[in-house]
């Protein structure tokens, strides 16, 4: 049967279709999202021509390095391509991880981003992963040390083993991010979790 | 002095023109507009195509309505076209507001829209808001109540004080949306049982 001559369609409108598009991104419901929108109808036009040009451009300017899997405009990217960089390997779950490690300027390596954790249940096999690439890259760029920086997870902390035993027969040292309490934290609000690996990790001091 | 021949520039690629965009949002930061640019990457790129063309065409799509002054692609808007609505005028602060109270289904009459409210120390004056306006309103559409539907703040209040004042002359009985919406808050956010007792239990001023 076919309502539509007897049920007004309420109209979509512009208004509508961005609110909808914007409250698909994480975060943002419903409100929150046509809070947006209304802010972008109340900017300069200029504004919205901007985000929206950017837009259009983003999947054509960013591409995934060859080499190590994050988004660059140049492939391979500026740190895959930068010949100074110690022949240390950071393992990281998503492109984005690279980016926080690069901020906090504590590591000077490369990275290698494995495109996900090991999630059986969730249908993500070692064979989804990067896993291969990084294996020939261990060998080839004859790494000295692997550092493993998954999420303190389940799964980060299954597909750290995984890699640990597949890159056992390399030269590679393999090593795994300290998990333990946050700086600026308060131990009263540490789960427990967090407080057992704080101990087993305790350092002498 | 130059110094762009010494000092190397930090390239400014895609992803931090796109998250530099987004954290001008309100309630977005750099970190989250982060996660929304990562988000988009990691989604289809029909995704922000998508976006990307509503954007660039949004403020062309979109107008103010000449009449209650809300935001509509058509003018007048679709309820000041309706002659079925009520000779009832809400008065409402922002074009947002418009929407927030025609969703909660508790209103049948017109609108109309101020564009902010009296804050001289921000240098809104009532000559800035559209009073003339909606004075020229209540006389000509012959308006049987004005609701005022400002945010119950002091310039809210400040503002229904002064809109009932030179509403004195005209016809219209002048009422003021009942509390309920709590005192600071925000007519955006409020939820529909709120918005439905404020209506219902509006007072006369």
């Amino acid at each position: 049967m076919n309502y539509s001559n007897n049920v007004p369609r309420k109209p979509i409108n512009a208004i509508d279709r961005l609110t909808s598009l914007f409250s698909r991104l994480p975060g943002l419901g419903k409100k929150s999202a046509g809070r947006l929108v209304y802010h972008i109808l109340d900017s300069d036009p200029g504004y919205a021509r901007s985000l929206g040009e950017e837009l259009l451009a983003f999947h054509q300017a960013i591409k995934r390095c060859s080499r190590c899997g994050s988004y660059t405009e140049l492939n391979p990217c500026a740190i895959c391509s930068d010949e100074s960089r110690e022949p240390v390997l950071c393992v990281v779950e998503r492109a984005q991880d690279v980016r926080v490690i690069e901020e906090s300027k504590e590591f000077g390596g490369r990275f290698h981003v494995l495109g996900g954790v090991i999630a059986p249940l969730e249908g993500v096999n070692p064979e989804d992963l990067s896993i291969g690439e990084l294996i020939a890259r261990v060998r080839k760029e004859e790494i000295r040390e692997v550092i493993l920086a998954m999420n303190p997870t389940v799964e980060g902390d299954t597909t750290a083993l995984y890699i640990q035993k597949v890159l056992k027969n390399t030269e590679a040292t393999i090593t795994r991010l300290a998990s333990g309490l946050p700086v600026g934290g308060d131990l009263e609000y540490a789960d427990r979790l967090t407080l057992s690996r704080s101990f087993r990790g305790r350092i002498r001091m």
